[in-house]
């Protein structure tokens, strides 16, 4: 190392320099996509970074002001047949039973001990936020955090027979990566949980806990018996991050409008208008679920079945068009699915 | 850039990596808090960088988790006589009265208007609230962003005649810049108002508008004449990041526990408290204001008076003493207070 500390400060900063744009010009080669086939939605992502990144550009966005958001469930990973933090919610009432015995009985514990399928299908909305209640509320934040990751390695979806981190869609991980790699900074802004979301992202995606907005309850500081402070969840409601939540959650907890924004259902329908309607550049996507064979197929197309999640409507479908939102065909422009799927 | 070019991967990998290591030497010999004199405090600062930061120490924190959370009020800049948001909002009241003419004849925007010092050194916390109500809340988070820009750029401090901005405290200025050299993520945790404080943060601070925690209103989505969504700023409490606020806020929106905290009040307490209540090495840090010629003086020490913003109480240096916080003396432990003191 001794040549090189010989260089002069000049010297050295050029030198950097160099070696910085001939790294960008290597991978400027290769395809930051290659799990996308080359259509109108990989196209878009492309010339949108390109837009937002070239110095030259009339829309170039300063590194600090670049913000993209995510939807998870559906958009970054398989939210069917069934939100995975709602299995967790309902893998978690015998614990939670076997801590507070009076609720054996009680509906809607009792229906969903039972394991009774169809009843469980029956439960109400009521029903459904009671159970989340109980599951993810009145423990301490490093409790339920523990929970849930001894959750995550250990649960499996039924059909892939995988942990549920696996299920993420790799064409979505290569934007992600892609975005970052351009400056960036990404977020998950999804209607689940925001602290059950937080315990996996950081492995999961690459997203740190600091940039998952999600729906958010308030925490209760406070101290245990050994004088030691720490934080209980409370079932009192701060961010329903879904909807119009979604651009007041960005506002929140970011305070900046995004530059490009991916959903898959109504409930982002506000966080994409949003972003659109920013100056400059703008990127808003949808992920169709079309592709029953490799994933499954729900949506506004003729014939697919409505489902209770992910609601992809014909209006959704007719404003993405009007708007100026690309639609990403699941079967059409991913090459893959899984990181696990063949090549 | 040619001979360059033709490097092998690996050689440019290495001279990349050994230009790399030549900076961070470089960057050690040279002081990274030069406004600071040799004592306690500076010595406590450094070696926690050293201590979280070395790859051999047993306390080394991953670059991922490195949070440092700072007051701003009294701890990043001066909050006498009068923290400059309650200033702005005061500033604010002939607009908002010009805007709603009933408000004329009605307290406390009377008292306001009438411009008379003594009458509203009177006003209640209820008055005062009302105020806030009425000048931060009410209108598009885009017209807010731009009046609050407009008065940063135009208002003066009464006794220093410079911009607030201008009053930020230099040797906090190289804590905050020296901890970022080392991969800590600086965050501002404050009593003051989220959207007020963003506005200006970045510029001031070197910190982005999402790494700014703060007392946080709601906002509502909805859609302008033109048709163009926008947000409005609600008159409704999300977070009073204050006291046990600040732990709470700090789960909210960052997710993780700071290894580091800066605060200068009772307000801050609980902050800290929860810092030093993580594993590993934590440092606490309390800025007491002690130092009546180049700032003001307010605090526990004997004959220093009381006042009403920032709050150190003796039960507070009590505290600091016996949990390990390090106290900061403005007049001892900082050469300069600003960056256009003399050096």
């Amino acid at each position: 190392m001794k040549p090189l500390s010989s260089f002069s400060a000049f010297a050295r900063l050029f030198a950097l320099g160099a070696l910085l744009a001939l790294c960008a010009r290597v991978q400027a080669q290769t395809d930051p996509l290659p799990s996308w086939n080359d259509g109108p939605a990989k196209q878009a992502i492309v010339a949108f970074v390109k837009e937002t990144t070239d110095q030259a550009s009339p829309k170039f966005v300063p590194p600090a002001e670049r913000i993209a958001t995510f939807d998870q469930d559906g958009t970054l990973w398989v939210e069917q047949p069934m939100y995975s933090q709602v299995v967790y919610c309902l893998e978690r009432v015998p614990a939670v039973v076997k801590a507070r015995p009076e609720l054996k009985d009680v509906e809607p514990f009792k229906t969903v001990l039972s394991g009774d399928r169809e009843a469980m299908a029956k439960l109400s909305m009521k029903d459904l936020e009671e159970i989340l209640a109980a599951t993810l509320t009145g423990m301490s934040v490093d409790a339920f955090n523990a929970e849930v990751k001894k959750w995550i390695a250990e649960a499996r979806d039924p059909r892939w027979k995988r942990p549920y981190t696996e299920l993420t869609y790799e064409p979505m991980q290569e934007v992600l990566k892609y975005l970052r790699a351009r400056g960036y900074k990404t977020y998950i802004v999804t209607g689940g949980g925001q602290d059950f979301v937080r315990v996996y992202s950081e492995a999961t995606y690459g997203i740190p806990p600091e940039q998952v907005v999600g729906t958010a309850g308030g925490t209760k500081y406070g101290y245990g018996k050994d004088g030691k402070p720490f934080l209980t969840k409370e079932p009192k409601l701060l961010l329903n991050d879904n909807d119009a939540g979604k651009p007041e959650g960005i506002h929140l907890m970011i305070g900046r409008r995004p530059f490009a924004a991916f959903g898959n259902s109504t409930g982002d329908r506000q966080m994409l208008e949003y972003t659109k309607a920013g100056e400059g550049a703008r990127l808003a996507m949808l992920v169709l679920h079309d592709d029953g064979k490799r994933e499954y197929a729900y949506g506004p197309a003729p014939g697919l079945p409505d489902t209770k999640v992910g609601t992809f409507t014909q209006e959704l479908y007719d404003e993405a068009r009007k708007q100026g939102w690309v639609v990403i065909s699941m079967k059409d422009d991913w090459k893959r699915i899984f990181a696990f799927d063949e090549r």
